[in-house]
């Protein structure tokens, strides 16, 4: 084991939300598959595994509706949990879709007590994040949305959306709490389309806000790919924006229902690219200083032993990725498929330095030689491909 | 015919661009089907049709490659027709992606002399844009893109894409032209996938932007279908950042090849949404105010009688759903349907005026009996189709 | 009332799952909204809206494990609803997939002991079937398939399919009941991947069968759409086989998770195909003579008046498609649109009656003239959806 | 490169089609970026690196509307250049696409003059097939199909589509030639939707025909994975019916248009099983005896270097994944999770040989302990996911 290069440790900054390992395997069509995990043998056992972190939503941890001393009695055993491992909590996020009372969503339900409801929840949790660290507070909407028309009147909803945003910012900067916000987008399921369907969408609602900077996105591999778009491509426009603040690792096969498969599977090269883009961020305004965090769900075909795999494979297949990064990006023939790709060419301004309009238009560009050179993007892909698939490097 | 409620006026102001009507149909898997069309012809014919605008490319108007001659007299006899007909020139744009030149790209092309010669080409037409009375310039991204990782450093291609925009913007504000751009989203096709292959994420590269007030958006119909993503979503929150500029009408089904549909083709249901969001947008920070413009392909089927049958049925489907959506709207019993399943319910702000966080964390919610209201939407959604389907209304 | 054309009654022939109206709305991020129904209740429910059947799972009627003095009494009560109500059993099935038993499938599970309880439950339900009448008895294998490679011999598996298939069959023809099997074809979900994924990958299988004559195909809408694919394209052909034995009717937005919308919702246009192609079904080899069956789940934001009214939607939305359906068919325009697309055309045999190849190889035709002829669909469609939207017929 | 293990021979019995590495990259919103290649100029560079056929259809080598002294003259050149290489023709197929003739399809479409040329069109070129030796000949419908529903009855255009497979086979078996017939499925583009759109259907098909045994199918990785279906088990359904004579290699992103990337790019792990499922396919009725085949497009942004590299790539990257294959199968790690994962059990017949019905009913099963079992899929995946790394093997 000793000589095994893949094997995570802390500084890894790998994390894992409860209800992940803990996932019952409860689906549309079927029943519980597995038994309840008990959060503080999550804890211990991620911390074998060599995580970092955990996340929760509020009833991972505290069962729904429970009074004020059960709360601190599972939240007791739960801080000497992270104490004894020494895993930390990196992100935490509320249950805004699991009570029937979420049925038509939370900060945009048109019920006024939904969202209020829904507001209150948040907030609560909100200092349960502060009391145990978490740095990182993750909204997903998942119910904020509509199966047709007429029902949800999208102005409303976004000015709700943004009121309850806005609201949550004020109470962490009231009560002085270092906490940022993570928008989670996602096109649709279990609602037929969801607000804020992609990273796009949030980003441009994040630009509206009242304290903006306090806001960023949690992007999910599979949430993307469900609407067939480019994830590493998605999380770099996040960064150029500077507002990549944390990520939810998973696989998926394109569009279809979410499968939260673990990480590496569905889109392998996709995977290679995400953990591209991470690894190699610091050219971006900001670059990604979140955990590497997974939000997957063990198939319900998987019993214990199954899960506890699962939740190895997907470090282990983030540290496989990562060291073939690496390989490609100091292979000496990559260096040289970039430059004849003219990669680099790309970092230099359109316009020269003090340029006018005028002269650039008054230039003769020879297009049909310009039109006669290759691009060789393939013989690029193909090094890459090697790389992912051990030939080289 | 004088009894036909759908017959379109210039006042329904209805739009096609040269390029639709004027699609020779030839594809990936064949050539043309059909000769060449002569703009000073789609005029008249637009025009006797009962539509109010055209738009074009430069080169779908003024062959690629010719001198100024030829130019002065293609626009001149351009000009003529529109005189004669009174067709407005109600949107142009650039071809940035026919030519070989534009294989990687035009404002993102790793290649600095393409992305010159790309904003040479924009600048020359904002031109004859300005002197045709264009009040939008349209910005399609088609070839910004990639096949794969590697190839496209997409922080920079970002930087660049804001360059050039700025770039434009700079140029219209010096030569003092009353234009505004207005991008155009898609997720992928011809590009493996393009850049801002969304609505949300041109609207987040905006906020970016030297000027931002002079950039919206020009979403297209079967563009944001083809991620799987709602349309008339889109554009409402498009709307709700006062960034609708224009629109391309069309119709697609669902995630497949960009079908370019006649409006009204495809979803739908979803038609009748665009139309109600479109007609309905006063009170969004800033109501539609642009053309009805369709780009669409008349299927390759199709001979010059099938072309413009197709034109005139993109406005009468329009014309149509607009009718079916002022009955929906007028209807008492939607009225009570909406009041039953609570829309207006979400203008109301989710706080009290003056409302402290921490009164709202005091409140009693009784969540139980919030859960168990049924929301009503099928009820509202029915009495939508059965307006769409003439049943009622 | 008594005026409204769209008003179902038993000659329609509209049936419904208990499941449908019975959803109680627990999906994989929630769950239940809805109390359980009571299938006395549901049958009395359906006879008052007018519709003729009802179809059920096992375990829909009978809670799973019951010992058979249970089981006896619920049967007792069940008939005596619908001796009272004439409701018909039109179709039964098995529940292969609910409980963790079935989590890697049934028929193809690779645990051995998986498979033989799967087929005892299947000839225990279909003694039940025979005893109340249904025809038909459906096999829907949701549980068929993988999350990924190398867990499932493809080979086997078909093996196991076909195996199972025989063997049902085989226990039919002894018990000498009256029954047709019908296989329902779904992509996934929720399995990654679902054997027999398509109407004609299921067709494909039949024609295997030791009985092929007693299997034919109940097609679900919404699972053809989630492959991108068209709906009554895909009846046709199992029509065309002879193998539309069943159908279930209702509404998807493409590909995406599986939405079972009331029917008429989603894809609007694809419906009134489908109502087309099953109420013009006389040309076929074997016309359709089954029930029109709604399978589909209401919105979990819906309360029992929503769950009913959607119910009802469906059987109207059925009525008003089919009624414009014939005026479509009867509209001379459309006959004359027809002519002109040479839609009959395509009845004409490629070759004359006893011409030889050698003769044909000599014709001379003219394909350029040929190519020039427009096919004149683009009128015919346009025809088809003015009598879809009411505005003609 | 001697000790290079990945590069190809003859023996691997690589083949491309002229048109691929022949595209010259025109689409639809673009024109060609690549000059024409000579098809002997093809011939002499595919057997350079390594294949061992070629395939092509009738236009690819003989231009469209030539006389038959051209013909001759074409044909000779060809065959001395396959001589000269050595190089056999694998497959041949005609192009029923490309002239605007087959606008509407080719043997389904309603104008019977086109349907009479295409047969024409096909019996020439099966001339030329067994005149080269081509074992297998395919049959691609890539324009059967239609946008709109009332245009294509589908009835008769499956009568048709049967009439002209039936009057091929004929042909060739009046010839007596030793041909055999591939249908390649495609669910759309460039139609809206085509005819035979999967696998599965074209199987059923199949089952109809007069000569079904002299008919097979060539299936291809992108349009079996533009309907999200997936494509190893598409191939083993088709291996299962003795039906896979010819493949179509190639790399897809999911539901979007027809990318034809080279093979291994797209779904990577999809890649994987299908090279697993091949070069394993002996358990089968028929295992797979045809050519690895590409049907692939060099992406426009590439000139001849990076044509020729995809080519080569394409080849490459089947011999790299053939050795992962060998070394999953051969790791006895892999066994004992193929074990624990209980694969094998699935060849055991569900019924002991003799058992009746009735004992089967009879047997208790447990089915609670049952449930508990984990089918171990995940660490079996993991495994074929760390070979296909090259982390193992």
């Amino acid at each position: 084991m000793s000589d095994d290069p893949f094997v995570p440790t802390p500084a890894d900054r790998f994390s894992f939300g409860l209800w992940t390992v803990g996932w019952q395997a409860q689906d549309v069509f079927g029943s519980a598959s597995r038994p309840a995990l008990d959060p503080v043998e999550t804890v211990h056992r991620l911390a074998e595994l060599g995580a970092y972190g955990v996340s929760f939503h509020d009833d991972d941890l505290i069962p729904f509706g429970s009074d004020e001393t059960v709360r601190d009695k599972v939240v007791a055993r739960f801080r000497e949990a992270l104490d004894t491992t020494g895993l930390v909590v990196s992100m935490a996020t509320t249950n805004l879709f699991g009570h029937p009372v979420f049925k038509d969503g939370a900060f945009t339900a048109n019920d006024r007590a939904v969202r209020r409801y829904a507001l209150q929840k948040v907030l609560r949790n909100i200092d349960l994040a502060a009391e145990l660290g978490a740095p990182t507070y993750v909204l997903w909407g998942g119910r904020e949305g509509a199966e047709s028309g007429a029902g949800k009147q999208m102005r409303a909803a976004l000015d709700r959306y943004r009121e309850a945003i806005n609201a949550i910012c004020a109470y962490i900067r009231q009560q002085g709490y270092d906490i940022r916000l993570a928008i989670e987008p996602k096109p649709n399921e279990p609602r037929g389309d969801i607000l804020l369907p992609t990273i796009g969408h949030a980003l441009a609602l994040i630009s509206t806000l009242d304290e903006p900077s306090r806001v960023g996105l949690n992007p999910e591999v599979g949430h993307e790919e469900m609407a067939g778009l480019n994830f590493a491509h998605g999380i770099a426009q996040a960064l150029w924006h500077g507002k990549l603040f944390h990520i939810d690792l998973n696989g998926q096969h394109g569009p279809r229902f979410d499968q939260d498969l673990r990480f590496g599977a569905g889109n392998l090269r996709g995977a290679f690219w995400t953990v591209d883009t991470l690894e190699n961020s610091s050219g971006y305004p900001t670059a990604y200083a979140g955990p590497r965090h997974f939000d997957y769900k063990p198939p319900r075909t998987e019993d214990a032993v199954g899960v506890w795999g699962t939740a190895a494979a997907c470090m282990r297949n983030y540290l496989i990725l990562r060291e073939k990064v690496r390989t490609f990006r100091d292979d000496p023939e990559v260096s040289a498929a970039l430059a004849a790709a003219r990669v680099d060419e790309l970092s230099v301004p359109t316009l020269l330095p003090g340029e006018t309009l005028e002269q650039l238009r008054a230039e003769q560009i020879d297009i049909e030689a310009v039109a006669a050179r290759g691009m060789a993007f393939e013989r690029l892909d193909q090094l890459a491909m090697e790389h992912l698939l051990g030939i080289r490097g």
